[in-house]
C-alpha cells in the first residue's frame, strides 16, 4: 500500500529504553516516590504545557532560549523547563486550598532545548521535593530534606555518596563586612586554590586590588577546614561581626545538628564553604550531591532554602527548600559507567508454555497464579518448543512450567529454573509458594 | 521588587488536581499498571515531543488539524497524541532487539489541541496494552486483553461494567455478501432501530434501493440476539456463505471462547454486533466497554485487532491487538458523577506533634517510625497545639502522635485516631504495629 517508509527515529537529545533499562529505570523513580511518600511529601502533577505569559514570567535569562515555545490559535504556549515555576504558580494559584507548611513531590519530565551534547538531554524526568511556609518556615525544615535524600539514595543502593551543605549567608556576610560589593572575581581566584596554592590566591588577590588585612581574612577564611563541627568552630573563631554571617553561620549549626538528628551519618553529609549554587534564587541552606566515587558524574542532588517561592504570582511571602534529582541524567551516567544492573530485569515470573493441545489448561494455570499475585505469562503462539524456552531466556522470565498431557493428568508440574536449569515437580500450591 | 503580578492559572482543556484528589489518580494508575505488570507486560517510555514527519507519516484526518507542532531553529516537531503512533516507530526501530509477541505497556500523556469542551481534554492520560507479531499472533491473544480489562476494573472497584465485543469481519463479510460497498448510509439506518423500529428501518432502507431478498436479509441480521453463545449460533443460522463473514464468526467464537476460560463471567463481556469503532486501523476483533449504570459516560475503554501496526516505517508485516483506557477523562467523569471517592485521603499515617522543648524527640520518634515503613510527618513549626491538630484534620492524616515531657519520660506516648476522636497510651514498638 505505502510506496516510501518515513524512517523510525526520534529526535536527538530524548532518551528511549529497551524494556529491560525501563523496568530498571522505572524501579529507581519507584524508589523514589515510596521515600518521598514515606517523609510525609504530596503528589502533584502539573500540565506540561503551559501559557508563556506565567512560565516566563520571571523572564531573562539561559533558561528563556531553551525554552520550547508556540502558538496554536492565538494562545502563546510553552512547555515548562523545570518544576519549581510551575509550583510557585501552583501554590499561588491554589493557595486558599491549601494547607501550609505545604510538603509536596513531583516526579515529572521537563523540557529544554539545549545544545545537543552526551548526556545533556532535551526531555529530563526531575523528581523534586519542596516545602513551603506561609510567611515563615522553621529552620529544621533544611534538615529534613537531606535526611529524605539520604534514605532515598541509601535506597536505591548508594554506599558512598556526600550531600555537601553549604549556606549562602556566610559568604555573603563574609563579603559584606569585607565591604566587597562585587565578589565575582574574587570567588573565581578562590577557586584556583589547589592549582595555584595559597601564596598564588594571595598574589592574585593583590593584583585586584585588595589591602593586606582583607587578603589575610580571606587567608583565614578559605583555611578554614575539619569536621562539621569542626568547621563552625572555625568560623567562628574568625570574628566576623556581620550580622548576616552570624546568622548563617547559626542556621547553619542548626542544620547540622539536626541532619544527625535525622539519623545521617556525618560521612554522608559533610559542610563545604564553596559550594554556592549557581541561581541567585538560593538564600540559604545550600545543597550538592556527590558519589564519592564518582565525582566526575557531578551533581546528582541538589537544591537549597529560597525566601519567597512565588513573587511573580502572589504577594504572598512564601519562603522554601527543596532539593531535586535529575533522574534522566543520573541513570544516563550510572548505566554509562556500569554502575547499576538489574538484579531481575524481568518483572514476569513464569512464563507457561502449552504443549500442543494444552492451551486451555495453560490459561488456567496463569489464573491461579495470576489470582495469587505471581505476574506470568502464557506463550500462545505456535512454534518449538525450543523457541518458547528461548523466549524466557531472553526476556529473563526467571521460571517456565510447560503444561501437557502428564501435568494435566497428575496435577504435577514441571517448573524449571531458567538460571540454574534445574527442574522440580511441583503441585500448583506449592507451585505458586515457590514463585512468590 | 515586582511591580506588576501575573495572574496564575493554567489554559484552558489541562486537568490539575488537588493534591488529594492526586493521591486517588495516582492509586488508580498504580492499580491500572501493576494489572497490566501481572499479565505479563513490558514498560517502555517514548518522548512526549516526536519528529513531525515520524509522527504525521500516515497524514491527513482530523487528528492532524489538533496537533501540537511547531519548529525550533530547523526542527519539525510535534507533541504526541496517542501511544500508539509512538508504539508503531519504537517497534520498527528496534525490532531486531525486541522478541515477539512484544506485550507492552505504557502510561503517558498524550496532547491534542481539541476545541474546549467540558469533559475533553487537551492533555490526557492514555494506559495503553498491546501484544505485536511478527508476521502472526494467536488469535488467543484477542482474549486475554479483555480478561485483564476485567481484572483492572474490578481491582479499580467497578463490578458492573460490560466489555462488547464485535468482529468487524462479521458486517463487512455480511455487507460483501450483499454486495454492498458503501455501507455507510445502511449502518447510519439500522443505527435508528431503536427509535424508529424494524418496519421504519425496512422502509427506509427500501428507500436506498436495497431489493427486498436484501432487505429480508438485514432484518434478519439484526434481529440475531440473545447470550454469546445463541448470537454465535444465530449467526451461523443466517447461511452467510461469505469467507469474510465465516471466518469472522469463528474468530468471535473462539474468542469469546477463552475470555470465559481466562475467567471473565459472561455478565462482563457480551456480544455486540453494532459495534465497530470509529477507526479503518481495526480489521477483526473490536472492544468498547461501558459502565452498566451509566451508559452516558460513553466507553471509558477501547481497542482492538489490527493487521499491520508499522506500515509507515517497516516491511515487516506487525499484527496486534491492544486497548487503551483513558484515565484522564475516566477520572473526571467518576468525579463528576461522585462515583469515586477515596478510602484514605492521605498517605501520610501519623503526624508527629512536638511540645515546646520536644522537637529532637520528635524526630527520633519520626526516624522509627519511618524505618519500620510508617509514613510519617513532624510538625516542625511554631504555634498553638489546636493549629496542628487542625493541620492533620485538613490534611486527613489518621492519627496524632503528642511528644512532650511526659512521654518522654515514661516512654508511653499518646495516639490520637483523628477519626473518632480515641486515644490510646503506647509504647513505641506497639505504636508501629498500631499504625502499620
Amino acid at each position: 500500500m505505502m510506496s516510501t517508509l518515513v524512517k523510525p527515529s526520534i529526535l536527538p537529545g530524548f532518551m528511549e529504553l529497551t524494556p529491560t533499562d525501563q523496568i530498571l529505570f522505572n524501579k529507581m523513580m519507584d524508589t523514589i516516590r515510596k521515600n518521598y511518600e514515606k517523609f510525609g511529601f504530596l503528589p502533584i502533577d502539573t500540565p506540561v504545557i503551559e501559557k508563556s505569559e506565567v512560565l516566563l514570567a520571571k523572564g531573562g535569562g539561559e533558561t528563556e532560549k531553551q525554552v520550547y515555545r508556540f502558538q496554536k490559535g492565538s494562545t502563546d504556549m510553552s512547555l515548562r523547563f523545570d518544576l519549581t515555576v510551575p509550583l510557585a504558580r501552583y501554590v499561588s494559584q491554589y493557595y486558599s486550598q491549601l494547607n501550609f507548611p505545604f510538603r509536596r513531590y513531583q516526579i515529572g519530565k521537563v523540557y529544554r532545548g539545549e545544545r545537543n551534547q552526551k548526556g545533556r538531554f532535551r526531555e529530563f524526568y526531575q523528581c523534586d521535593i519542596d516545602i513551603i511556609g506561609n510567611g515563615s518556615l522553621s529552620i529544621i525544615n533544611d534538615a529534613e530534606i537531606p535526611a529524605l535524600i539520604y534514605s532515598t539514595f541509601k535506597e536505591l543502593g548508594f554506599d558512598a555518596f556526600t550531600i555537601q551543605i553549604n549556606n549562602r549567608k556566610i559568604l555573603k556576610g563574609f563579603f559584606d563586612s569585607l565591604e566587597i560589593d562585587d565578589s565575582t572575581q574574587i570567588l573565581r581566584t578562590i577557586d584556583k586554590l589547589e592549582k595555584i596554592g595559597q601564596a598564588g590566591v594571595e598574589k592574585e588577590l593583590a593584583e585586584l586590588g585588595l589591602n593586606p588585612e582583607k587578603i589575610e581574612k580571606i587567608n583565614a577564611f578559605i583555611s578554614v577546614k575539619g569536621n562539621n563541627a569542626g568547621i563552625i568552630s572555625e568560623l567562628r573563631k574568625l570574628n566576623v561581626s556581620n550580622e548576616v554571617f552570624i546568622e548563617g553561620v547559626e542556621e547553619l549549626d542548626t542544620v547540622i545538628k539536626y541532619i544527625r538528628l535525622f539519623g545521617v551519618p556525618e560521612e554522608n553529609c559533610k559542610i563545604n564553604l564553596s559550594i554556592v549554587r549557581g541561581l541567585d534564587y538560593y538564600t540559604g541552606t545550600v545543597y550538592e550531591t556527590f558519589l564519592d566515587d564518582y565525582p566526575s558524574l557531578g551533581s546528582i542532588c541538589s537544591g537549597g532554602r529560597y525566601d519567597n517561592l512565588a513573587e511573580y504570582y502572589t504577594k504572598q511571602k512564601l519562603p522554601g527548600v527543596g532539593m531535586s534529582i535529575g533522574l534522566t541524567r543520573l541513570f544516563y551516567q550510572l548505566r554509562e559507567a556500569n554502575l547499576i544492573q538489574a538484579d531481575e530485569t524481568s518483572l514476569t515470573k513464569v512464563l507457561i508454555i502449552p504443549m500442543n493441545e494444552y492451551t486451555e489448561e495453560s490459561v488456567e494455570v496463569a489464573n491461579k497464579l495470576r489470582e495469587a499475585g505471581v505476574f506470568s505469562q502464557v506463550y500462545l503462539e505456535s512454534g518449538k518448543v525450543g523457541k518458547k524456552f528461548g523466549y524466557a531466556d531472553k526476556l529473563s522470565i526467571p521460571y517456565v512450567i510447560v503444561v501437557g498431557e502428564e501435568e494435566v493428568k497428575t496435577g504435577l508440574y514441571t517448573i524449571r529454573d531458567m538460571t540454574t536449569g534445574e527442574q522440580r515437580s511441583l503441585d500448583l500450591e506449592e507451585a505458586i509458594k515457590c514463585l512468590k
